[in-house]
């Protein structure tokens, strides 16, 4: 299978600790996003959205959206699992996953910022609604950890589809200067995922094209 | 079972058209999100988000976010099944869903455009930004539906979680007056849609609360 990312997409990163956790090695393309290099007519063709990541599959089928690819991946190779066998366990975990997918990144993101910042706003204001919307989310997903059966991670005594959300959604939270502090247990959830080394091969710093 | 919803939300909508599809039938209490009732104490620690739609399950516990509510009812009522069954195909039924659930909807609501409007754009420039995104992420979708297997519906031959993101979806497109032309794909699934009970009962103006 080929991975196209970008080392700072936090999209890309989720699914990089998605593959390392269920020890599936796959081959790494690189779109350079500041370049601009996911509105190259030929990414666009395997991926009509310009986002990463995507992921091609050994025959030739290109899968897009990070959490379609966790999933695919769950089904297609069960453990070790990424979700609880409870469903309503199940709900919660996805819950905690799409808060951060849905209602955190996509309003954070570079081509959000940079369409600010097309309307006229400061570098200073695109930062702070980067800030306010991350810290928001977070807030809310700390209350949700809250709802969970325990820890050391986000729900249970294992990683799953809401750690490798929460993981690269702290990492923005610090590129971005938000103030962690009051949010205990999803910390606490990071340090047990930063213990493995399924998470700490899928940081940014360490991919081949970081910069 | 009851959800906590309000007729124009579409997360809200694309779970009124789920629960009909299988046949399920829920009590439903209404949250006023233009009078911010999504923001009263009560209401909060439901759910933490301050979002609608939310699940109360027959034992209490609560669920969130419409994508994971669905895939529950996937789960615990699998049929009609709202996926198909193989996973490549799951996986663009999925990505489809989410490149609205995830990068079309969170960054056109109603809250991200009065945070627009409190940095000083104007209405037009709010309705602007929501025009824009949603024309853009459309024609996306129109691109990832066209990789699917034929219609009627985005991915086949019977309505599936993709449709029932995709006519929320398009019902806010209108209301922007978003040009529609270019996504012939999209209104052929949404004729489809439109023809079953499951989903014209789902409208927002068939909704007690609908003003």
């Amino acid at each position: 299978m080929i991975l196209y990312g970008y080392y700072r997409s936090s999209a890309a990163y989720r699914v990089r600790i998605a593959l390392n956790l269920k020890g599936i090695t796959v081959e790494q393309r690189f779109c350079h996003l500041r370049k601009g290099e996911q509105r190259d007519p030929d990414y666009l063709r395997l991926n009509p959205q310009g986002l990463v990541p995507a992921l091609e599959l050994d025959g030739g089928a290109l899968l897009t959206q990070s959490l379609a690819i966790c999933e695919y991946l769950e089904e297609t190779h069960p453990e070790p699992p990424l979700l609880p066998k409870d469903p309503v366990l199940r709900g919660k975990v996805r819950a905690f996953a799409q808060a951060i997918a849905c209602d955190i990144h996509p309003v954070q993101n570079l081509k959000v910022l940079n369409r600010l910042k097309s309307l006229g706003l400061s570098q200073d204001q695109a930062n702070a609604w980067a800030r306010d919307t991350i810290a928001e989310g977070l807030a809310a997903c700390e209350a949700l950890a809250a709802q969970g059966r325990g820890g050391p991670f986000c729900f249970g005594d294992r990683p799953s589809l809401a750690d490798l959300c929460l993981v690269p959604q702290l990492y923005n939270a610090r590129r971005f200067g938000v103030e962690l502090g009051g949010l205990p247990r999803l910390l606490a959830a990071e340090a047990a995922c930063q213990a493995l080394p399924a998470f700490q091969d899928a940081a940014p710093e360490r991919q081949p094209d970081a910069e």
